[in-house]
């Protein structure tokens, strides 16, 4: 099953951290994405370009309506023809599987753009 | 006239950055504004907290909708609950007198929240 297609489990303060080995692995369904580290937690981050500030916000809204359909909570930056968006678990100060299948969600609404 | 009444005017490459006075006197008007320097650059910044993504992601996109009507852009950060707004001028690589009026015009967005 695709990472795309996977649903979201609860979050919990003690649920598993991704291990380097599943990083490694699910990493390879979402290559755009780069791990990042900000204030000691584990991120994934990407950056999407458009045409201008208009199809960006569009884009942001998007994000935002699968964010709250999964209830999990992305950190979204709009700039002029620019978004970057960031996924990480804040209960478990890191990446949770479900991070990579929202990480996947994003791409597929990026793919089936209409521009 | 309020900043907040002011037109912003066309900025070029080679229009003024405005002066430490100027600013002293400007961030009166927009007391929860923080000047800060981000690449070298220096920048009007402030968060608006909200009582979930929701709330914040629609303060975003009005945030948006002055921007492009002033044709003037921010970096607008859309977190859970926060909203971070970030005006500079891109062509003087600064504050130019318009960050001010679009601070000042992005807290009465907030000021005139129903909620």
């Amino acid at each position: 099953m695709k990472l795309s297609e996977e649903t979201c489990e609860a979050c919990r303060a003690d649920a598993p951290k991704v291990t380097d080995d599943e990083l490694a692995i699910m990493i390879r369904e979402i290559p755009a994405w780069s791990p990042v580290v900000r204030d000691g937690i584990l991120q994934l981050e990407r950056i999407y370009t458009f045409r201008n500030f208009a199809d960006a916000l569009a884009f942001t809204n998007r994000v935002g309506a699968i964010a709250e359909e999964a209830g999990h909570h992305p950190a979204i930056l709009t700039e002029w023809g620019k978004v970057t968006v960031t996924w990480w678990s804040h209960k478990i100060r890191g990446l949770h599987r479900n991070d990579f299948i929202l990480a996947a969600r994003t791409d597929a609404l990026f793919c089936t753009d209409p521009d």
